[in-house]
């Protein structure tokens, strides 16, 4: 057997081998949501309990010099929320927190972060219920949130053709955040504008509220971790479904236009920067201005089709797009 | 504020200082067994779900030179496992895996670490259900695994007066077999009874089957993942009490005898050598005999009292016994 070492296979790829082993496991009866969507799913009397779990590790997925501890704390819950807010209208309950730490950490960081951890689980209600602390060279905090949810959960595979494709708030400002910080670094003096960008970066809000609000007319969701472009290959590919995307309709900030004048770099950000935390989902097209005056932030960017594949429009003219996206590996 | 780095405050210490603040957010009445036992557990329904979270990090839990893959993936497992079986009568449904690699990783590894999850996995009938793969330096395995109980869970802090406190099969060979392994490499021909101890290091078994033998028998359980002396320490502090031990009592294997002939240093192992994955618990003194019909393995090691001191006896005489254990930090 060719043994390739991991750098050459992608992230997803690495998943797909792991997905393969336990592809026969899947027949559990219980089980409502299983590998590959935001969180795991399985009923529970007339619960149905989302559990999710994300890691954050230093210098993969943050700078320690560029994020404080409070908001690295707050950052590792949030972004276990969006994974739970993916789901539906699901209620994030508990947190377990893991937590790998260098020796020379200093007290002070341990209770900024713990501190961190705290604001955001007090502003979701979460009770924090466990967790596990070992030794380790770089920052490493594994956490899991258990959600529960009274209503039906909302995968990324129930998109329909013809429905509307639908985003929360403004896209690419996380990703232009981070290239400013590895540009400039964390002591820069930075603009209001800049700024907005970086914290759109170190300190993310999951779309909870919003996914609350609108979760029981949607068809298909997930939360944009990985970049719009990633997020809609899911939907689609997920759904057996294609979808037209017009470029010209995806929502940049007056932040992200300013620093960064470019139109084509604004999109490569929007497309293809991680982390932004918006909601993408689908909806019958029946449902768009509903959701519009029950989420005002809400903007549409395409329609889903039975194509199998997606395309780009730019001013009307089909545009070539090639993934160029960050993956760990 | 006098800012000490955590090297210089223990791993329970640290675990202090986020219990503290979180100690507030304990009263959700769902909650059943909240931070600090050895898995977390609340009512959905009219199940109790248990779920557990332990991490395993390269150079900290393990060297890869010392473990095969698909043993590393089967520990990751089973030592989650482990503190399911701590909870009672439970049993284990469902894992997440979080997975970081660093990039020079083979897929081989890759492949034979996730055929030690399946492996493990299979034979208890976990169905993997998600997970998350990132970058590292080293490598860091999160598992969460979920369970669900139909009857009372048994806690740590339930031991009453009188009780005796029993544990299954044979304490510090896991130990021994890590010290084994520090002096001599992974390289090294071992002889049988090397390697048997070696084998209960990297290849630790979870004690499920027994736990739900004799769970509803019990008044206190946890799983000795970091000694025997810190396993009583922690069922009789939680519980409000103190304990008599007998350390000529404490199961030790032949193994071990022969490996490390001197009585002092197998006690040693015994008390403070982690990583032996055997349950201890206590139950009233009328129930022992039944146990030991139950589960052959038990042995019963000492009583529980009410002075909140424990003391160690061997050969009828008091002993001074130092805690002298690896803490992470």
């Amino acid at each position: 057997m060719k043994n390739k070492n991991i750098s050459s296979i992608s992230e997803f790829g690495l998943i797909d081998i792991i997905k393969k082993q336990f592809a026969t496991a899947k027949n559990n009866k219980n089980i409502i949501v299983g590998i590959g969507d935001d969180s795991f799913c399985f009923k529970s009397g007339k619960n149905n309990i989302c559990i999710t779990k994300d890691m954050l590790i230093e210098d993969v997925h943050f700078k320690k010099d560029w994020i404080t501890p409070q908001n690295l704390g707050e950052k590792a819950i949030e972004v276990n929320v969006s994974d739970i807010a993916a789901m539906g209208n699901v209620k994030p309950e508990y947190a377990l927190i893991g937590l790998g730490l260098p020796p020379k950490t200093s007290e002070i960081f341990v209770k900024n972060l713990s501190n961190g951890f705290k604001k955001a689980c007090d502003k979701y209600r979460i009770t924090v219920v466990g967790g596990d602390t070992a030794k380790s060279d770089k920052i490493t905090i594994s956490v899991t949130v258990v959600g529960l949810c009274k209503e039906k959960v909302i995968k990324r595979n129930g998109a329909n053709e013809g429905d509307i494709i639908g985003v929360t708030n403004t896209f690419g400002d996380a990703g232009a955040g981070v290239t400013l910080l590895y540009k400039y670094g964390a002591k820069h003096k930075y603009n209001k504008d800049e700024y907005f960008l970086i914290s759109k970066q170190n300190n993310p809000k999951a779309r909870l509220r919003e996914a609350r609000k609108i979760s029981k007319y949607l068809t298909s969701l997930t939360d944009a971790s990985d970049g719009l472009y990633i997020s809609v290959d899911l939907l689609t590919k997920d759904s057996d479904k294609g979808a037209d995307i017009y470029m010209d309709t995806i929502p940049i900030s007056s932040s992200l236009k300013k620093v960064f004048k470019e139109d084509k770099k604004q999109l490569n950000f929007a497309l293809f920067g991680a982390e932004d935390y918006e909601l993408v989902f689908t909806t019958p097209k029946s449902k768009s201005k509903l959701l519009k005056k029950l989420v005002p932030e809400i903007s549409y960017i395409g329609r889903i089709n039975s194509s199998k594949k997606v395309e780009y429009f730019y001013n009307g003219k089909k545009q070539k797009i090639k993934y160029a996206g960050f993956q760990h590996f």
